[in-house]
């Protein structure tokens, strides 16, 4: 079994390129201790907690490794923020190798974790967070391999509460909104780097939230009900919810799945 | 409470230079689930299992970081070439960094404990080794934060013999024993490359503990007895010790202390 931590972004900003490798984003991230799991099937295709699931993204590794299926285990939801898609590509391209006995080197099977995802859109920064582990700065964009990060190891634990799905593709697309995610996210990266603390990172990521334009009102009031009683919250990107240092008090007075998990720096473990 | 994995050298060859930063290691070597775990302290200096001991090494680490003391837990044999005084260090820059709140950049923390190794002349490579995890081919010496890896996972157990201590300085003083080391560490990094399994880890890294003139008759004694009950074995550098795959039979028949644990990719845990 192989597993992959889930990995939330905080703050990005994205880079297009058509060139897959060249593809990703600027941003900081993290990696807790929940996330996906994988087993090598000798069934056909991808099984999600034990349903056959069409999902291009995994099924992009299984056909670049020559791995038959996968069975995929994980109790974080999906299209919400979590970087499932990220960890799911991941975490398979890591056991067919060991299944196949291929003695590929660990970035070759990140890369082509990051590059099914650039292709079929499902994230830009996920893999290279998770290939490193912990909180994640991502300072120049790519695929794990060609990327360049800071990694800051931390033993907090974080809330989150899931508000809903938020659609990826519509929001990246949209022209206007895009320009404006990434001038707040190269600012709010620079501002972190400054002081990278994880209470430095909430500031700036609940700044990005606001000046990108990403939060809606609900977002807003979660993240402003956790500071009204101590904590420290923003928004998940991207979905519908807030990740918060104390939040769970706060997170009472609304709808919504809420979980704990630890931030972790060991993201991939056998 | 700090984690970080013993390192096991199986190839290598010294680069040494003025500066600590460039100074290191070419070679492979792999990270297991044992090692040595660090909390950081109100007694001022370096406790080692309750006792508290001289470890400039480490010292050096505390004096850079303004650390206090560090209190050291290990089931490893010290100076056998597990890697403990790397581990050592590594895990109490981590634990200085979060006890204080220095927000450093783990390649930052690790870079330190390298120079740290350097300069007390106790390791070359292991800091990079247990920087990155799992089965680790360093192609560029120098620090963690200069150096250049292809790292692998893998699942395997590996069985240990312990038969002695090793004078590391002595070995590496001699400037004939450095040269056939290097000419023959060059060769079998190379070799590996070409094939980076488990397995022809193995056979490289016992033939350079021929070629490098390191392992003395019993060490090829253990290692013949293991591969003919179908094994495979090899010599820990620096250290009268030996590393195998299904060892724990022939080990039998020798003297000294064994014990097993799992290559991990994780080496750095919280």
């Amino acid at each position: 079994m192989t597993f992959v931590s889930a990995s939330i972004t905080a703050i990005f900003s994205t880079k297009i390129d058509r060139d897959p490798k060249k593809a990703g984003s600027y941003g900081v991230g993290f990696t807790v201790d929940m996330g996906v799991e994988a087993r090598a099937s000798e069934k056909n295709g991808v099984f999600l907690n034990g349903e056959r699931v069409s999902f291009p993204t995994v099924e992009h590794v299984l056909e670049r490794l020559g791995g038959k299926g996968v069975d995929l285990r994980t109790r974080l939801p999906v299209s919400c923020g979590f970087g499932v898609s990220g960890a799911s590509a991941l975490a398979t391209a890591v056991e067919i190798s060991l299944q196949k006995g291929l003695n590929l080197p660990f970035f070759r099977l990140a890369d082509i974790a990051h590059e099914a995802e650039v292709v079929n859109r499902t994230g830009l920064g996920d893999v290279v967070t998770q290939s490193f582990g912990g909180i994640v700065a991502r300072v120049r964009p790519g695929s794990p391999s060609k990327s360049r990060v800071e990694r800051f190891l931390s033993r907090a634990e974080v809330d989150f509460l899931v508000l809903g799905q938020m659609p990826t593709k519509e929001v990246l697309g949209d022209e206007v909104k895009r320009r404006s995610i990434n001038q707040a996210g190269k600012k709010r990266l620079k501002e972190f780097l400054k002081k990278p603390s994880l209470e430095n990172l909430f500031v700036q990521a609940k700044k990005f939230s606001l000046e990108s334009g990403l939060a809606d009102d609900e977002i807003v009031d979660v993240i402003e009900a956790v500071e009204s009683r101590g904590g420290l919250a923003s928004m998940v990107m991207l979905g519908r919810s807030v990740f918060a240092l104390n939040g769970k008090g706060a997170f009472e007075e609304f709808g919504g799945d809420s979980f704990s998990a630890r931030i972790t720096g060991c993201s991939v473990r056998l």
